[in-house]
């Protein structure tokens, strides 16, 4: 018995929401769990790449791969041990791009898990045992349940979460380089400490972002499209965000341009048809700067993660 | 010709909402403006205590008067001085307690004087004024408007806010106590940096609030209503605050404690009967402490300033 499930790509951050915001892009990962019939045979874990454009052969393939971690402690959960598992991940999301290719094994790793033991989870306990593998909450959440989640770890390690309706004119652009940035790295350039200003900065602009995905308000979204606490320390990580920054920031139906998690993707937010009339002056953005960038532009995905 | 105005006391910051968060209460100030009729007679400031609570000697009454300078700054604007002023302040709101009342001061002087002279000013110039007199937004922008509100100061100075309806049943107490916290010694006490977890933390619970209340959810706005920015920083200020903070935590529809604006008061938010129901184990703590405490239960005030 087996079973597959396709997970959707995640962007986290959003600009001032670190480690709380993120939302769904539908380009999916396909995980496939089963018990292995003979006792013993231990863990086997298959990768399919078939647009062999990323560099499988780094994903773990023993007990430290990210899903088969997920698996066990559901395992553990329901006082059983996960032994003798196969894997099989169809990838399509970028891998160390900040789409939330990791969130989206684990989160498909459990949940392909807890349909073959019967169902033994529920939600809560699924969504905390991929945010404690992950280490935060905000792909996790968003590749669960799809669209644009808000969510926080709680002391006890609960995740609590809030899916708020995101505008359906609202499209999201993911500018994907063809280089790697280890989320590792890209943690290690953040201050330990920041100005109370800074951090003032990003609480209100945060805050903006909620109301303004309420309020389907554009022109407050593009004044909470900011931030002060990632972004200016990983913007020399990132080749051609700053200059696409200063592009964008006052053309028509551009809302915002913001590092996609830890990067080094760069998502661009807008309304209508706004990245259609400047997608030329990005490319050439890119060109000068001799970097591969892969564009595509997506309405948000709304669904989350299915059995298939 | 004199216009007169009354001003909603209003409770900033609500726990991790630093500088953004405000809500108005249904306790006000007035406050009287009028042109005086002899050129050259100067700035008049009389002060009206009823109450005889407060100590209204503190209050400047020459040009250092905060009503005074934002009522200048509302003058310059039109390319105006403000020589020949007399502004009269009805006091109910207590002075330097965390309620608001230079920010009543300043927006009752300025949508007065406004008035007076025939509106040239928009709510847009009077609130960016009113925020630059008081060196934040988030208490004038409630008092100008009334209920709960977003607000954030932009770069070029103005201000952009949002008021979003806060649920019926969610009642806010203050425990006003017989002493006054001047702000700048609150602010005095705040590090110039914290870590970036405890931002992050933040971050996500001011996030958390204006979900809460836009989806009027007690459970979410509970476990929302925490702070590590500036509480942390002045609950040794703040005589009780810890006390109070661990007899709530754990009480049927008190959704949370937290320091009013820079304190010394203490706000409660509860819903229904929550806090009466709690209230003589409230008052035992204050007496143990030997801290004259005046509570009072409110709805949210959600007219704003108003031409009386």
């Amino acid at each position: 018995m087996k079973v597959t499930v396709k997970v959707p790509a995640t962007t986290a951050n959003l600009g001032p929401g670190f480690d709380c915001l993120g939302l769904a892009l539908p380009l999916y990962n396909e995980i496939t769990v089963e018990e292995t019939v003979m006792p013993g045979s231990g863990i086997e874990i298959n990768i399919i790449d078939d647009n062999e454009t990323f560099d499988v052969l780094s994903v773990p393939k023993d007990s430290n791969n990210l899903a088969y971690k997920a698996i066990e402690l559901l395992y553990n959960f329901i006082g059983q041990t996960a032994n003798d598992i196969k894997i099989t991940i169809k990838t399509n999301i970028p891998v160390a791009r900040g789409l939330g290719s990791s969130a989206s094994v684990i989160v498909g790793g459990l949940i392909a898990a807890n349909e073959l033991l019967g169902k033994p989870a529920d939600n809560a306990v699924l969504l905390s045992i991929a945010s404690e593998v992950e280490g935060h909450p905000d792909n996790v959440t968003p590749a669960m349940f799809g669209g644009f989640c808000l969510s926080s770890v709680e002391d006890d390690g609960s995740v609590v979460y809030s899916k708020i309706e995101w505008p359906k004119n609202w499209k999201i652009t993911v500018l994907i380089p063809d280089y790697e940035l280890d989320t590792k790295i890209a943690r290690s350039v953040l201050p330990e400490n920041i100005s109370i200003q800074d951090a003032a900065f990003n609480i209100r602009k945060c805050a903006m972002i909620i109301d303004a995905v309420y309020r389907k308000d554009s022109e407050s979204m593009k004044k909470a499209l900011k931030d002060k606490l990632h972004q200016p320390y990983r913007e020399k990580l990132i080749n051609g965000f700053k200059e696409l920054q200063e592009l964008l920031q006052n053309k028509e139906n551009i809302l915002g341009c913001v590092v996609s998690g830890a990067g080094p993707t760069i998502l661009v937010i807008s309304e209508n048809d706004g990245f259609e009339k400047v997608e030329n002056e990005v490319k050439q953005i890119f060109d000068d700067l001799n970097v591969n960038c892969d564009i595509r532009t997506y309405e948000i995905e709304n669904e989350g993660t299915l059995v298939i």
